[in-house]
């Protein structure tokens, strides 16, 4: 039985509440995997904490008829640091929002979980991109997992893609779709629509925020290719490294030559490792048709990396959404259950 | 140190103790795996035994020079039974020919490791098809695993990309190409090649065998339809439950009709439940231009995993090849390196 806590109560983890409750039966059919919920920690929508576990049902009840869980019976205190160490938890699942400045609140989160000898799993990739090499070794001194699928393309299989089905083989480069947003942005400018009306269509669907400047300007699948080339290629590159050109300088008239040229333009985060030296940058680049990135379309995602045994091998699906990042939590604990199960 | 036994010394072999020489020093770096091979049984290549294991190089380099192993000073009787039982070896690679009616001899090989409480990797789809559960049971029984990734894309993973990487995730439906010879003949056919001349084509690149049956009348792809159905979905299939069209009733007429509605005729395998009922076929289908595997040209294969947390999942690699299927091989040990790893 792993006991869980869950610091942060946004879509993610409400997402991956909804999937371990609708499949409590089933993962222990097939893993063996049980589990118990004893705390969440969230400033705004309610703490709670419960060593013996919460009922998830009741919880999850409560939380869609009023929108928090501030009337639960196990209303705690929100600081988070101290139920992360109340919580007798086995595993902290760290979903609070991003910061790629400081990483926080994340970023202590995590070190205090390590630090009590915890697990974490996380989606946040503030702490990733501030501070892997630190959180790693942190976690590996104290012998648990520092885990993070979701950061790259929510639960669709990148990182774990590479460390277990794809062992064995280097991983020459790494190039691929890795941001929804503009990606749905240059899907419609491809149809005639102009890059601001586009745009406005994002921000209505939800995919871009109110200042689109992380998605369009090519911040977000930066670190993207920061994490896959710290993660994959064992580099400590910084943010800053990643060379960074977003879409906003596309026009209609770039699109339509592309295609003139049987080609798309699509914003490519790459990595690439010549004679031990690694390079990470996004930009708009033309990609022929006869590519699988080209045809990627609207919000998927996508990554090809080239590989000295396989050649090519390319991923493509979802790269965000609740249930779609709860998957990635989901994927990551199992690893860790595969890992450290206490028979 | 792990001891490895090798049965069959053909193309796969040959990649995969390529594999292993050259990148001896960086598994053991990165996943800290030692190896020695102790026997390699081959009955017209030659049968070599020494528990203190082989040297690699000196074996490859006489293999290159001779095409043969038989002057090897570690000659041995080729009774592969008995080479099994003496190896010592921890693991055993099972990578003799397939037959899809009797299993044989990869069936025998494989049910006498177990036995002893070795490990098989194996990229022999006979045994799988034939014999799966009983397989799987008698591994179960002597805690050891039996493992075949390269048995439906090479080292492309499918397999292991669901077991390991979409782990938690239900899939409700798989469909791919995997054959790369159809899709080789296929894609010519498109060009304006006639379907004799595309297939005389791949037997000249040697995609296809001078009978091309297995191939062309959809035999190879409905194998791993099965094993998909077997291994993913639990089933209990066997090889004439696949519904099999192959492609030689293919015009060029229904291609270029096909092209006109913005669509591909592809060879799809397809494995689906509905209402708990799994159905298993292979056949011409019509796909879409928008669809990630109308865009799989020449002998690259892919299969989409559609699932309940993240929707369609699309994995693109080889399906062929002695690196590709060593690499299957690789990936497979490190997996029970992993698991069984006696620190």
């Amino acid at each position: 039985m792993w006991k869980i806590a869950i610091i942060g109560f946004g879509n993610v983890s409400q997402g991956f509440l909804r999937i371990l409750k609708d499949k409590q039966a089933s993962l222990k059919e097939r893993y063996n995997f049980e589990y118990s919920i004893t705390a969440i920690a969230d400033p705004i929508k309610g703490s709670v904490l419960n060593t013996s576990g919460l009922d998830l049902e009741f919880l999850l009840n409560m939380f869609d008829s009023k929108g928090n869980i501030k009337e639960h019976p196990n209303i705690t205190d929100p600081d988070s640091l101290e139920i992360i160490e109340k919580s007798e938890a086995d595993i902290i699942v760290e979903t609070t929002i991003t910061n790629l400045e400081t990483g926080e609140p994340g970023l202590s989160h995590i070190k205090a979980a390590l630090k009590f000898g915890k697990h974490v799993v996380s989606t946040n990739k503030g702490p990733v991109s501030v501070a892997l090499p630190e959180l790693l070794e942190l976690a590996s001194k104290n012998n648990v997992e520092y885990l993070f699928e979701g950061v790259v393309l929510s639960g669709t299989p990148s990182i774990n893609l590479v460390r277990e089905a794809l062992a064995g083989c280097d991983i020459k480069k790494v190039m691929g779709i890795v941001n929804g947003t503009t990606n749905y942005i240059l899907t419609r400018m491809e149809e005639g629509t102009s890059y601001e009306d586009a745009l406005k269509k994002a921000q209505e669907l939800g995919y871009a925020e109110a200042d689109p400047t992380g998605d369009v300007e090519g911040w977000d699948a930066a670190v993207k290719a920061q994490v896959l080339a710290n993660v994959i290629m064992g580099e400590q590159m910084k943010i800053e490294d990643v060379q960074r050109t977003g879409i906003t300088k596309i026009t209609q008239k770039d699109i339509q030559e592309a295609a003139q040229r049987r080609a798309r333009i699509k914003l490519i985060a790459e990595v690439e490792k010549t004679n031990g030296k690694a390079k990470a940058s996004v930009a708009p680049m033309e990609i022929p048709l006869s590519h699988p990135l080209a045809n990627i379309m609207d919000a998927t995602n996508a990554l090809t990396f080239t590989t000295d045994h396989l050649g090519d091998v390319t991923i493509v699906g979802p790269g965000a959404g609740r249930v779609e990042t709860g998957q990635a939590l989901l994927t990551d604990i199992l690893t860790i259950h595969r890992r450290h199960c206490r028979k």
